[in-house]
């Protein structure tokens, strides 16, 4: 079969990727409406959305709100960046891989003062070096991070990186894109003033929107701080709590299929059970690779159950395009490497994907391997190089 | 039936607003699938999209290219005035409604030195006085103006306009927002650099992101101008160029449901076919008001076919609100006023809306006057006051 045309049958590949991800039917077939943007029942859903993201971060609406905007992740990033750092204050980002680097970029772009507090990317951030570069510097506007760096798939210590911006008087800022609705966050347990996260990661919703969400203490100083009028996210807010409806059209099927994907969310046991289904994904997963004579690239006690990078074989008959086609006419959709020292492809165990479908992107993998006659060595089981 | 409660059996509400918009079932049943974002199917859409948006612009891939650019029109328009007016700069807005306002906000907020040339909001765009605001001020870099100004419906004279701006030495920018895909614009024929139009509008595909058409020499002097990473027009335009892929994660399945609903453009005769029955719509629509007593705010030589401001009744008895909820009730959505100096509601005559359609409307809208008690003079057939 040629790549690039549809499979036969009425089934989509399957997507091993950071997102957009592989959905329920339900959250697709929610989009089967055309609801006007500024009608009661479309109001509606954008409320319940709002209050139900708010809770996901085990926190009230009193303390926080949750504000949906249009674009991917990366522009709701840029609505945080450049609408919460005052005019002339600082900004500390924290760095171990490409989306803690295009935070930095964001800044840069935006003339913003930004200390970079680089690591390596097979590293977890260093607490307390944080703690020292916040001290050193002083007077850091806002501090920020990424929870689950997609480059490796490694997790960063959110809380008590929090807990240093808090003592160091900054606000913090989690970007928290491909870790939210899998991972367990308490906004204010980890001392979280913004979050940013997308539709379409661990939620299982469509691509169209991201959102932020923000703790309303802070937010409420902020009017005025925006040099952007599509990414002003104070007037954003303040539109949405004026009548419920956004400033400029909002994606209402993207917001549709989200309102659906977050009941099945609820359905699931919340995040601790999506965490347990994604949990399982990663672990089937890695044995299976390992297996087969594949390694990962961080440490397992680094690597989060989001997303695995694993190394390419040290074997010329690998070619990373031929294995991605290879798998792509299979039903597989799996996604290049992104780590700067190391050649790598990734594999994520997000979206609506289950145990039998990694299982069976094993199997594939197999087939490929022998197909293309790659070398790999078997390792015992439990064993790591 | 209680408003902001669904309707019940499988159809929804019929959407007589400027966006978004009733589409057609396969445009949104094209979303019923999860592509991955950097995968060859979908590079190959976003291939064929991008092509045949650049043929309705009646020009070639050699002179112009389309942009699609996440996020709602604004955001497009925010993309052009951030990304293509060099420093320090001058740009001239040709203003008669709250949409030429908004370009000029948009401008105002990145702090980028702008003329505004007002009209009244119920008159078109006076050609000779915008030429001499291009001569009292020279050295203009970008001229913008709205060609559907949806405010009132009023469309304005892009070409001679453009023809203007040329002679001038200015860029020119169209915000073809409510009419791109409905009212035939020849980009070269009108001197176009920039032109920016949605997903949602005339095309009839749904919400969730808006595209750039730029003129390829224009374009590629830009390079370096914006203060946006999300929103910089020159660098989602190199992206694009250099693997098909977007920068940042797209709306996959708004983009599958916008080239189904190019498909279906051209199965209708493209644009003269589009625009065929839209001016139907139109005509039967103000008859049919016109027949009860309603009066539209523009006079009809400067009224388009898109949208239609009618004036509230001059008797106590009408409530817009009531009006709104009655006609939701039964099943049809209108659209709330936006002009400044006169109390309107507005009637769009756009998306997958058939005469048929607007009969149903006009029934609705006899119902709701009867029950409302609304005195209304008839008028003759053929009169207007």
């Amino acid at each position: 079969m040629k790549s690039g045309t549809p499979l036969s049958g009425w089934k989509d590949r399957v997507l091993f990727t950071p997102g957009p991800l592989t959905t329920s039917r339900p959250v697709k077939q929610a989009m089967l409406r055309d609801l006007g943007s500024r009608d009661h029942e479309f109001i509606a859903v954008v409320h319940d959305v709002r209050r139900r993201l708010v809770a996901l971060g085990q926190t009230t609406q009193k303390q926080y709100t949750a504000i949906p905007m249009q674009g991917s992740g990366t522009f709701a990033l840029e609505a945080v960046v450049s609408s919460v750092v005052p005019p002339d204050g600082k900004l500390m980002v924290v760095i171990n891989g490409a989306y803690g680097r295009r935070i930095a970029r964001i800044a840069s772009v935006l003339g913003i003062e930004t200390i970079a507090v680089e690591f390596p990317e097979n590293c977890c951030v260093d607490v307390e070096e944080v703690q020292r570069q916040l001290d050193a510097h002083g007077n850091v506007a806002l501090l920020a991070v990424v929870h689950c760096e997609t480059t490796t798939g490694i997790i960063n210590p959110i809380e008590p990186i929090g807990a240093a911006a808090n003592a160091a008087g900054a606000k913090y800022f989690v970007d928290a894109m491909s870790s939210f609705g899998a991972i367990p966050i308490s906004l204010p347990g980890c001392h979280i003033d913004y979050l940013v996260s997308s539709a379409n990661k661990c939620i299982e919703g469509v691509p169209g929107f991201a959102f932020v969400l923000a703790r309303l203490a802070s937010l409420k100083d902020t009017n005025g701080y925006a040099c952007s009028l599509s990414l002003d996210l104070y007037d954003q807010w303040a539109g949405l709590e004026r009548n419920g409806q956004f400033r400029f059209t909002p994606p209402t099927h993207a917001i549709l299929a989200f309102h659906q994907a977050l009941l099945e969310l609820e359905t699931e046991g919340g995040v601790a059970g999506r965490a347990a289904r994604y949990q399982a994904n990663y672990e089937t997963l890695v044995a299976g690779m390992r297996h087969m004579g594949f390694t990962e690239y961080l440490a397992p006690q680094d690597q989060g159950y989001i997303i695995t990078s694993f190394r390419y074989p040290d074997d010329p008959a690998f070619d990373f395009e031929r294995f991605y086609d290879a798998l792509n006419a299979r039903g597989y959709v799996i996604y290049p490497g992104k780590v700067t020292d190391a050649d790598c492809f990734r594999i994520g165990n997000i979206g609506r994907i289950f145990e039998s479908d990694v299982q069976d992107l094993l199997g594939a993998v197999k087939d490929v391997v022998q197909e293309c006659g790659i070398k790999l060595k078997p390792q015992e089981a439990g064993a790591r190089q």
